[in-house]
């Protein structure tokens, strides 16, 4: 179908199902899907720049697009704000851009109260052992911080059931293929094209 | 995700739109998706074959399969019956195949009221000039058949909101792909595949 609106694409999942580089192989071959653009109050480091790796806005501005109900969801990490401001995702949906928001699931969970239409997907890791053993495989943690990691990463799955879409990261490649499937399938959707079809027929 | 049981794929829309074409395509295409074989109590023409064409039977058998609610759906055409068995279609299911089921509109809706599961696509002209142009393209029918063929046509439109997928039949080989990723975004919803994550995580 031919919906002119693009789609706002939450990816999220466990830590350890590897998200991350799926998105990044994901926006590498797809033109047509911008990343969405954080906000956050704490201070820009070396290289980074405004509005390419983060919105940089004090804390006074931050807490008015909260009262204001700018965010599609946020949160207060220490002491700095992180949000995911309306704006930048809505202005670039009309442009029929997809956009896409890498987050996690507390996060998802937020904008789905917030943003019914968006099109939820979860990564899951192939098994439970290759999790652990990713985990293990940073090589940056302690054996505490590893177990704790696991045990959150394991009853985060359990939310995977809040989601429209579970996707299986066991070859990056396959991965990336579900979800430009899924994206496609979603824009054929009946009901986002209804008002579309009615006004051609 | 690798849900193990098959899907039923219903694919209809108006006459001119090219679900024929489509559907031969994606056959072709995808050895994994057998076709839904229909019984019929019409007899066998030359070169037909019991259970490649139609499962051939005897009216009352027909009638006692209708009585037993073995059909995903049938209809008596002037003095024979055509139906869709449920058990083929389950069958190929539980062995992992994705069933194919081209039928027209009204077959559709009963499939949808006995078997909530399938995934109902709807193949739309690009535009009410070219599902004209098609008709008329046939050139076996008089003035008045195309008449009524183009106004049912439109009618049977209407009915798009009660199938899940609207694909554009502009080009074949860009629907068969949307189908191909409908199928595939089909077999990632978390709902077909909850028991299979939970049972692993």
């Amino acid at each position: 179908m031919g919906s002119n609106k693009g789609l706002l694409i939450v990816v999220s999942g466990p830590s350890g199902a590897g998200k991350g580089t799926i998105c990044k192989e994901l926006l590498k071959n797809n033109s047509k899907i911008n990343v969405s653009v954080s906000t956050t109050t704490r201070l820009p480091r070396v290289g980074e720049k405004d509005g390419i790796n983060y919105f940089f806005i004090n804390k006074n501005k931050f807490e008015n697009m909260i009262n204001n109900d700018e965010f599609l969801e946020y949160a207060k990490v220490y002491d700095n704000y992180y949000g995911t401001p309306k704006e930048y995702v809505i202005e670039n949906m009309e442009n029929g851009k997809d956009v896409l928001l890498e987050i996690d699931i507390v996060g998802a969970l937020q904008v789905k109260e917030r943003f019914k239409d968006a099109v939820f997907i979860f990564i899951l890791p192939p098994s439970l052992e290759e999790l652990k053993s990713r985990i293990v495989g940073r090589g940056t943690e302690s054996v505490s911080d590893i177990e704790k990691r696991y045990g959150s990463a394991v009853s985060e799955i359990k939310q995977v059931i809040k989601y429209d879409y579970a996707v299986v990261n066991d070859d990056v490649p396959t991965a990336v293929e579900d979800i430009e499937s899924i994206i496609k399938a979603e824009k054929c959707k009946v009901l986002r094209n209804y008002e579309e079809i009615l006004s051609k027929f």
